[in-house]
């Protein structure tokens, strides 16, 4: 967060966007509830407060200070934040130090504040992102970083038979409880596009009417279109002939041959059936996901924005399945069959969110790589613009 | 609607419900726009401004009246609704006199109009509900068949092993699109309830702080309760010690033996969360129902509320699977793998509504029998509480 | 109240306008709960529900039906509102065959309820023309009287010189009690137009960009312009070229010599400042009608629409004053000095509405002409369109 | 602004309240604006978006970034503005240097900026303590300074004859356009009390019922009570059985002989009618400030709180007429007889804000003392709370 002042990491822009400020204390809060509470004898908290003000909806921990009032929250300073943060990191060192091995409650709890961490290092970049872009100076984060123009080669489809699948996590490792447990399911025969839809494609959804016929959007989509005006992807500004769109390094103009990226669920949805495809299902994206690889445009590459290389490389499968831009899939957000909640609070990390909510896989161009696997279910509302989402396409097979 | 006032019949109780004079003229011109308009030749519409008015949601026919204003249209009369529909009833019979055998495409369209006017004529009774249940005057559509009372059996649980299944209509007679195609689905072992959820357990869920417990509620369905102080099931009132509730017959006290109904998918969940189980997949029902019989209390029973009766059947199998109360399942409305929608207004009938809608099974005391099939897929909003329904229960297999 | 249905009677179009058969039941209670309970002995209330339901705004009489769900009503139907209209009339006429002379508090009484039910009746008219204008079958109450066209003659000044004038009603009749007391107000010189402000003129504003420059509004109004995208006077429409308005006779086209009729007080305000003038104070308004002749296009001439007829006849002082369209003044509506409300319920009847209200003058097409004087102080929010309202401007002395 | 964060000064609690900050630019952008660039030869305005970003309402200077959004703005950062600030105080201190004397329109331009200065900074404190006042942690902006307890002397009534008054200011130096012309005004007798009401009174409000009595409120007031729950002034808590009320010193509990702050004309106007009383006409006010002495409890106190000090004067007529706590009166913000708004941007500076809105008079405990004086007229909607603001009572001559 080099770069950022206090007032940038203090700012709320709409109700489901969180200050910076707040993801940090946060982030610090989890790491004191669910790894020092618990587990360092006579841990006392750092300022009970906080366990008002950071707490983001646990419920079964107690009050909490309201999600849409988090941009009220002058105090605690970004300083204070900071220093919280320094306080609870010398916290955990001093424990790993002196409890090594941990017990197994603790390493899980560990593991799971960690890759909660890393979450919310995308969510932080999707929300300032979103702050930013209605400031009429433009910030910008970081420049970004020079590539070779790049042609985007056609789509071609992938065929994939129809058989019995072995769907969800079946590693070892960490996983969210959302992939488990692993569980057979039918998958039809499909084929799955080569890589994401691009900027240019789009562009001829949108020349073609896209924005203007109804039916090619389901009903509660046309209904955000009408009543929010839409005519473009989030970000997207016209001047002139041409289109804009804020990134990170600023406003720039549009590149055809990127992935279009900050488009709704119901977008993607009206595109698929405007191109005479669909979205793959959840099953078959993980399916394909399992046979490829995992390399591509990540958090790592600094450029924070999605970019057509990775697209290049659909030789022998669909390419582009990680990084660059979340892929809607037409699958709800809801529980694998045989899916239990972990007790306690740690249960209420996303089960309480399998509702009006559908599933995103491969990661973006924010996400951190280790953070990402095939197995990995991201899940948003089908209004959402302001995370990092595109468009794959599916098909039946014929 | 005997015993309807012009005034019953032209008020709107909330955006989402419709006049009874609406619903006649509407499904009047379904019958017109979809059966005479494209096969009778040289005809004229009753009266242009209806098509306006009366459109529902086809967006491809032009122009419509606002939903949420349909409460507003004092003109047309009732009387000018009745005479256009006796003059388009007089220009069906004539068609099919003189046009027998129909061609395929009338046929369809006519058996399309008439499951059409079937399912409003649950709405229509749905709809009149709400609108008395605002009234001091506590209005009674007609009074309750007596019955027996009738104690509640306790629930057990009927296995069913894990397997391939065939799910959607297989049949040759009508059904709507979304039940198509048929397709196989790999289910998993489970056990369902013998018979609906009764107010008497549900009362239980109530007392044992079913509304005040965050932890057993999905986040979406938690803010409604909070937001909108639920307590208890919709048309419920607290007099004194005493639960009493809205019929169309007028208010009365609950019985804990029937049936709970009008419970939103929200309720429903948490219900089945706090019971230590949870509510079925569509397929888990479907597969359960393929083998029942479908008896049950359905509008021609005259009592138009649930009933105890039909669960003391669960010898064999679960009962009450059809009629009573419609059963809210965990499966979310979505298209089947390979489903087409129908080209063409009609093919708007129900594609158009797959998101952010959970699938209904079964029927209810308001839905004629002759319109229920066991691949039925009704579908709302998990907030819905307006219309007919209720709660099974389901587990995985032990 | 020929000419209309049941369901012309029932509906509400918005939160402050009633159905016809609300207000018929309204004044109905007035004079029961005014006149015949009080001061009857033993009489009992037609129907106990009734209280609650037809209680206007009355909150220190008890509990009563939400304003904005009058709409909601189907029960009781016209039909029972009729019956009990014939009742509790038929008791007034008892009372008054055998208790003549009346005791002054049940005259007083009586008095104010045949007032209110004069008010009622503009507002009845006010409140379906609103109803209907939404109806896109156009409906029409009744047709308007033939009329010879006639050109409005050009708009001049008359003075008035500064001086102390006694303000208030100071009569022996009855009158509202916020007309007292009678009062003296310093009245600076003033000049007032000879007539109404005409739809040419205001087209004049209209084509010079009125709605668009912030400049000649309160800040207030511009913002009821940005967000309601006023651009015209409340019922009119665009066709082509051409301007139409709704009216009680239907949909016609706008005649230049009328005077311009449904615009808020933002909208008089504005054209007043765009024509280099003001809006007249409530006092310098009674001054100048004092001397005036109060005959004018009331209730009684059947056209229900303002007509350019009573302009001609500003020869010796302002013409116009009464009738046509009431008068937005530039005076808050509050009380005079010295005011006293009335005890009991009936001191609610104004005293509570003495805030964020202008007053009008003058009565309009819609008002009954024995109900006006030159003290008679109507009042409404600055935003309020649907009431008939003109404009009359007025300028310092020069 | 010493003791304020980065973060203290970027946030927004409201609509209606700005960031510190953007205060900041403001009222440098109001300097630059008014003073600098049309009247110091080819000045360059510093960053030409500031023009868009820190225009409050002057809708003739071109676009305005929305002021519901000014708390979006993390850019400019504080150092930004400060750095603005700086170079146009520069500028200025220049232009005074060479430029003396001024040129007469020069010198009104300096004089309004000035005078708009000290107005926001009382908006600054206003601001500034909502938007504390819902952070958990309770921050003080400073200690309040000691006082000694001071018992409320009993309230007495001070009576002034009728007759022709000289209202709005007469003197030569500066005020706004809104106190002008001095004009007459018949006042009628009345009188007036002898000091601010305290919070011990408010308390025998609120405990006989002040905000379940229907009947002492205004219709549009007690909507307001309902909607918004209120039930006692703003910022003031329930704890077990005392009231603290959040203060610029942090949260402490209620003083019975303090005066009343926080509260709004409705809650005003409801307590003086339980007192059976009411509030002061502008310019019965007026009357009687013209014999007051101007001393009392102002921003130089550095309290920025209401204090029963200066109450103790009231020997030879009403005390405590400025500061502590802007007084309600009953009078709406509207032109003085003659008005004319000054021509260009400047006019729009009060003329555009003289409907919906009251007089209030006097200063409070955060107005610079020198900023004050008999003819000030302060505005503000009638639901406003989170001004300094207080009631007086008058009365109607015995």
């Amino acid at each position: 967060m080099a770069g950022l002042s206090p007032e940038d990491c203090a700012l709320q822009s709409m109700p489901k966007a969180s200050p910076v400020k707040w993801h940090l204390g946060h982030v610090t809060w989890f790491f004191e509830t669910f790894v020092l509470s618990p587990h360092v004898r006579r841990y006392r908290p750092y300022n009970e407060a906080f366990a008002h003000i950071f707490n983001s909806h646990f419920d079964s921990l107690g009050s909490r200070f309201p999600r849409e009032n988090r941009g009220l929250l002058s105090r605690p300073s970004l300083d204070d934040v900071i220093a919280y943060r320094a306080r609870v990191n010398e916290a955990i060192v001093d424990f790993l130090s002196n409890r090594w091995p941990l017990p197994a409650g603790a390493m899980d709890a560990l593991q799971l504040a960690i890759q909660h961490e890393q979450k919310q290092q995308e969510q932080i970049l999707a929300d300032l992102k979103h702050l930013w872009s209605s400031n009429p100076m433009r910030p910008a984060y970081r420049p970004m970083p020079l590539q070779a123009a790049t042609a985007a080669r056609p789509l071609v489809w992938f065929p994939c038979a129809e058989g019995l699948r072995e769907i969800g996590y079946q590693g070892e490792d960490f996983c969210f409880d959302n992939e488990r447990p692993a569980h057979r399911q039918y998958v039809q025969g499909f084929e799955l596009a080569s890589r994401l839809v691009t900027v240019g494609e789009y562009l001829d959804f949108m020349d073609d009417g896209g924005y203007q016929r109804a039916e090619l959007w389901m009903s509660d989509g046309w209904s955000h279109v009408r009543r929010l005006g839409w005519q473009a992807p989030l970000y997207w500004e016209r001047q002139g002939r041409k289109w804009l769109q804020f990134t990170l390094a600023g406003q720039r103009e549009v590149d055809p041959d990127e992935p279009v990226c900050h488009v709704s669920w119901y977008e993607a949805d009206a595109y698929a059936r405007w191109a005479g495809a669909r979205l793959p299902t959840e099953a078959e994206w993980e399916t394909a996901a399992n046979d490829a690889t995992q390399g591509g445009n990540f958090l790592e590459s600094g450029r924070l924005h999605p970019s057509p290389l990775s697209a290049l490389r659909a030789d022998w499968g669909p390419a582009q399945l990680f990084g660059d831009a979340w892929e809607w899939t037409s699958s709800t957000h809801q529980p694998y069959p045989g899916y239990k909640a972990q007790s306690g609070p740690i249960g209420e990390y996303s089960s309480r969110f399998m509702v009006n909510q559908f599933v995103l896989r491969g990661g973006s161009c924010a996400t951190p790589q280790s953070h990402i696997r095939s197995s990995y279910r991201n899940f948003q509302p089908p209004h959402t613009r302001w995370q990092f989402t595109g468009i794959r396409l599916a098909r039946d097979a014929r």
